[in-house]
């Protein structure tokens, strides 16, 4: 047996005990009766500590050293770069850097549920200044491992690869286009005045809508679930996704946009290639790559013109509604949809300021890891920057600022940028798609969104981790990621409103 | 730090891996889509063989040997002896045994969901015998770890300490009395003619009640969630408790009086010593106890006449029924709740045939382990069994005889009397109660089963597995385990008419 067989074997297990991480988390977010979280909390750490240890074990290197001298194929030796790429980062974080991180990310996140509603910044910035502290030696420590910068380590995390050589230009672009952009659209935008629906909604009704679109996009119940959380995500694997999402009585289309959102992940997770599901190579790329499909079907399509042809009459069935009503005609849908508001919550945001979210934090977060900036001057300097890039001021309104996000009090740097590359990644292959198929609104004002899920089949999903995203967009769309197709697309929507 | 405290850390990471394949397993039941089973099958195996691997760490037993000299408070000397049987059953089973028993009942069980139905037993013979082989070699191997005689080991597995020395006399009595005093129940029932509530019943309202009485028995939803499954069981932990039903829109009261009977289990086990909760004294004690606690509140509370004067106008009110409706009356709900029937299948007996099912089937099992029945014989010996016990003849009807259980082909021998020691240890649980509350008939018509429920948190509940089941009963009733409960439970039920 080769060596690169018995490595098969040991990431097998590893897949497992994942699997089992996973759906354990699914569980709490959705069934868990709330008396069950302190028996939970010591089973799933103990079940991560194990996990950590497959990960770490003391010959896993050398005997992937050794496995690189076998004979592989293609596939195999990426599988095996990707293993290799696990152990070294499983192994760069001294164990008790690790339980420092994680007790005093759970001490900032905790205390953070109460002192964001009350804007006690001054209570709330030692605890994140432990955290951004830890991150950062987290950072170096990966960093060393890994030969990158403590930044580009961080990002690695998220997306493997990635690094600020590829964000810093497509973000100065951004940042030159989007302000002057955001006043030209919001200008276009001064007439309109859609309406919204009256609810409410039976949540039983938006669900089986919910489902009619999933099934529609491809998504396969027969390896999947639909349930509700609090906050939605997509889980489990690719044999059984867990997606999730939430309703509101008074409101369906955010809520079918959300449950669109997360199918976009969904199918990502369904149609990764099966015989690798338990290896690392069969696992999604990262996190940008993974937001791009979310935001292709959110944002590129199901927010569209053409889309909400296709939903209006779904939508007046499913409640109802007299054929003639004017807050449920497809135009009307579409301007809720494609609303553009400067505002402080980036979860709030749309597709056209969202990225000036994500800038101000990406500057703040490489300054902080580079021991650029402290803790105690994050108000002002995140003040600073909204009035740059979306022109209002959070001074004093810290709960509507820079305590507004849970990542980086949970520890979480290196992963905001994914978000926005995810949006240029969706435009870029939404233009490839559209080249290939110049006819691509009309298939999706009939609900017909095969040629985008075949597409997608063939040029992201079916590679899971084998290529880096930057190798995947080149291989999809001929050219490597900017932003010229997201301002295009902006410009399209937002201006000639013809998408 | 003592050695019995690393041994407890161990045991602790233990409950995790434990509680673990238990939720994977209610996952399995109740929310998998089918497409997950493969995937699922290959992760649980992995946890599986982790836990073994725990439980079978080569200086296991040498580490308990240490720690019995050290200084131990008697709830530790208890865990202690429970983290030794624990260590020794589990090193009893050579590895190959349990891959060659797994294999083989896997493939028994799979080919019985198709061979039991097409009556098919000649096809069938062959696989059960290859599993009855490997039993007893389980059995043996058991033994020889555990000094017991084969059957006996088999029968620790599922109540520890259980021998058929308690077994034996129990039964000769039960044998003796049960042939003619079913006769006796008939006759008296021949005038009876309970009338079936008319249909269909919905699911949701079903539901509804069922979550009422759960409550009233003191279920707490905190720490627990009913969903359903095509095969009602109570999983979990006692901190997460996972209990299941299955619903029928044409009969609301089997389904309702099977939540009452997993509600017993899940009472046990939420109400387990929670210091306890992730050491092996703080589990249930074995099957019979257990099955003592689900029989008390189905057999000797909700199918009695107290109860369904209780229940009767819950009925009523959660379908919509008219107070004079002759079907809905608490004696009509008695007479349909209690009624005798002799026939093929154990799972759709009532109290009375019950132990008829099971007599029949440990004597059997017990020749198969002693090597002196031949699988080929089993038809016969089958049907000469059930003429005996019960008057009925099951020649060339294999599929409602020796093919009826799963256990046999799933490779669980030791289990079947577990059933009827649970049910008469009911009947003596229930009698002591009686002796304390003699008008218990009149709280429970009221809906007040505290009286009930506080006895068992008392005398069993809060015990978790510190003493066998024989010295609980003791503690509990002043006697030992013996069938005269049972059978005054019956005289007074189906005779009198009393209860």
């Amino acid at each position: 047996m080769r060596q690169y067989d018995a490595l098969a074997t040991h990431f097998d297990e590893i897949a497992s005990f994942s699997h089992a991480i996973s759906l354990l988390g699914w569980d709490w977010s959705v069934m868990m009766p709330s008396g069950g979280a302190e028996a939970r909390s010591t089973t799933q750490a103990h079940l991560k500590t194990y996990l950590h240890r497959l990960k770490t074990q003391p010959d896993l290197l050398e005997r992937i050293d050794k496995a690189a001298s076998e004979d592989l194929n293609e596939m195999e030796r990426a599988n095996l770069n990707l293993m290799r790429d696990s152990a070294v980062s499983a192994r760069a974080i001294p164990e008790e850097l690790v339980q420092a991180l994680s007790k005093q990310s759970s001490k900032a996140e905790h205390a953070w549920r109460s002192l964001r509603k009350e804007n006690n910044w001054r209570d709330f910035a030692p605890l994140l200044g432990d955290v951004i502290r830890l991150t950062r030696d987290k950072a170096e420590a990966l960093a060393t491992a890994t030969n990158r910068t403590p930044y580009n380590a961080l990002l690695h995390q998220y997306e493997p690869g990635l690094s600020c050589a590829d964000i810093d230009p497509i973000f100065d672009d951004l940042s030159g286009f989007l302000p002057t952009f955001i006043d030209a659209a919001l200008d276009k935008q001064k007439a309109r005045k859609p309406q919204l629906p009256e609810g409410p909604f039976a949540q039983a009704k938006q669900e089986t809508m919910g489902r009619e679109i999933m099934r529609q996009m491809g998504f396969n119940f027969d390896h999947g679930r639909l349930d509700t959380s609090t906050h939605p995500f997509c889980g489990g694997v690719a044999a059984d996704t867990r997606m999730t999402t939430r309703y509101n009585d008074d409101e369906w289309f955010l809520a079918l946009l959300g449950i669109i959102h997360e199918t976009g992940h969904g199918l990502y997770q369904q149609n990764l290639p099966m015989p690798w599901q338990r290896q690392p190579a069969g696992q999604a790329r990262g996190m940008a790559v993974h937001e791009s499909q979310s935001l292709l079907f959110e944002m590129q399509v199901a927010r569209g013109r053409a889309f909400n042809q296709y939903l209006a009459p779904i939508a007046r069935k499913t409640f109802g509604i007299e054929a003639n009503q004017p807050a449920w005609q497809p135009e009307n849908l579409y301007h809720i949809a494609s609303k553009v508001e400067r505002g402080f919550i980036r979860v709030d945001a749309d597709e056209c300021t969202y990225p000036c979210h994500v800038m101000l934090r990406y500057g703040i977060e490489k300054d902080f890891i580079a021991g650029k900036l402290d803790v105690h001057d994050l108000p002002e300097r995140w003040d600073a920057d909204m009035q740059r890039l979306l022109g209002i001021s959070t001074l004093g309104n810290d709960k509507n600022g820079c305590m507004q996000d849970i990542h980086w009090p949970y520890g979480m740097m290196g992963y905001f940028p994914t978000y926005t590359l995810g949006a240029l990644m969706a435009a870029q292959l939404m233009a490839a798609v559209r080249t290939q198929h110049p006819d691509i609104d009309t298939h999706i004002a009939n609900g017909n969104l095969v040629p985008i899920t075949d597409f997608m089949r063939q040029h992201i999903w079916q590679h899971g981790s084998r290529h880096s995203m930057q190798e995947l967009v080149k291989m999809a769309t001929g050219k490597p990621l900017d932003a010229t197709a997201f301002k295009h697309h902006l410009q399209q929507r937002y201006i000639e409103e013809m998408v």
